[in-house]
């Protein structure tokens, strides 16, 4: 599982920070979060293709966050896209692109289903959910949990010991069904380890710090979290419904995340040097996230 | 005078060429020919300002063209623009406007004139104006001239001689109106050149080759035209209302225009150089635009 970031800056694109969007690859499928103004050109240059299993998810409809998806579609029909592209968003998401449609008349050759969501939904993949909660940004918004379910591990060497040789039946036997070696079954629970729990991502721009969003994000492997502003903006942050650094850091404190990730900083930021030097004090695993970033999982 | 093309390319936007856009700055003014997807940026990157006297010139309603505007509505007013902003597009131009400003509940703080503009059609600026003339692209499309108005040129030494000291007075003077110099009158006329035509810059992009262009272009200092395809791929650009390399300079050659620049090439082009020979041997003043270059006239 690969997560790149397309975009990490709030309100305003620059040459330095481009609108939010962040990609997760997980085996052959993209799930994406937001879609600013520019982001197919990033999507491209990161070499992810536009003919992929792809869910996007927004999480509300500011420009900044969804300025991108009409072009990306566009671009995607252009190119010959085929799969169905799946999309959720707060209500108004299906009004906005079926209106800009309508209007530059352009009609997707690939079917498209738009699903707006709300708190306390949840999106089903194959071996993950996505979870939807609210985040607090003055307008419907939401925030969102990638959750792989818990899986057992293949041991290749429990197999061997069991006489099942390396090939098809150890698909079989991953794929949860039992073998027949010479007369005898071999059980899937013979050759897998114990149950571990499955990856967790958390995606909640815009928001300030809530109990909600705490809660979202408990446990989570990255917490990719609004910190629009330094310390110094704290009022800023509450009138416009973002978050400084210390409030985001105080959220993956609480929430006992593995990692804290600094996102949608402010275009006044050309040195985010501040910003996580406050996190940092509160939560030292913290980073910011950088145009183009890749983070392995 | 200076031209920047801060997007060349057509269709779908890459990392080698944006989506079409060109600034003409004129003394303090900017005058913008469509506004795809990233413009913004782009135009900060290459210092233009978000708050200067600026007009918008839209050929037509493919989003490639357009879906840069709401962005760059909503990050003029966050920076504060106060400045009424106009823009001149095809029928349908007001509706994108309005709808997307409703639907992402943005406002913005300065003024927006909005105007749905037609062949035979006059945009008049202080010393300019832009005529609108109908493109030829299978939907309502625009082409533009840009068309500085005649001037005679103020010659110094002429003043000098006639005892006007350099100063206050020579303003008067440039601007039409009559100076005394101890009881004498100086008029104007004595101290003004020959009269010398404006320059012309003719926008032509999405278009096959038409008699109407050419028309609009006569005799101008810089054609931009519709270069998409070269001439392997005429019945493509023909079956999508495009041109050729050989198209476009055919259109610069009947039309006796100064300089082409050959504009909106397809994606398919990397290296530009097939393009570019078959232009030159046409109209040998030929060349391609790429992002971010610039043109003083």
């Amino acid at each position: 599982m690969e997560i790149r970031f397309l975009g990490t800056g709030g309100s305003i694109p620059t040459g330095f920070r481009a609108s939010p969007s962040v990609v997760v690859r997980r085996d052959e499928e993209l799930l994406m979060f937001d879609c600013g103004e520019g982001t197919q050109v990033r999507m491209a240059s990161c070499g992810l293709g536009l003919n992929k299993p792809m869910k996007i998810f927004i999480t509300h409809m500011h420009g900044d966050h969804v300025l991108g998806l009409p072009g990306l579609i566009m671009s995607m029909s252009l190119l010959g896209r085929t799969r169905e592209l799946e999309i959720y968003g707060p209500p108004g998401i299906r009004e906005f692109l079926e209106s800009i449609g309508r209007i530059l008349g352009y009609d997707p050759k690939f079917p498209i289903s738009i699903e707006e969501v709300r708190a306390g939904g949840a999106v089903e993949g194959r071996g993950y959910r996505v979870l939807v909660e609210a985040a607090d940004h003055g307008i419907p918004c939401n925030a969102f949990s990638l959750e792989e379910g818990a899986k057992r591990e293949f041991l290749p060497e429990r197999a061997m010991e069991l006489g099942v040789p390396k090939g098809p039946l150890w698909k079989e036997l991953q794929l949860g069904r039992a073998v027949s070696i010479n007369g005898r079954i071999v059980e899937p629970s013979q050759v897998l380890g114990e149950l571990k729990r499955g990856r967790k991502i958390v995606y909640a721009s815009d928001t300030r710090p809530s109990e909600p969003i705490m809660s979202l994000s408990r446990g989570a492997d990255i917490l990719i979290h609004d910190s629009t502003f330094d310390d110094s903006r704290a009022e800023e942050a509450k009138e416009y419904g973002h978050s400084t650094a210390s409030e985001a850091a105080s959220v993956a404190k609480g929430a006992e995340v593995r990692a804290l990730i600094l996102f949608h900083l402010s275009p006044i930021y050309r040195d985010p040097a501040p910003l996580l030097l406050q996190a940092k004090r509160i939560f030292p695993n913290s980073m910011v996230a950088y145009d183009s970033m890749a983070l392995e999982l």
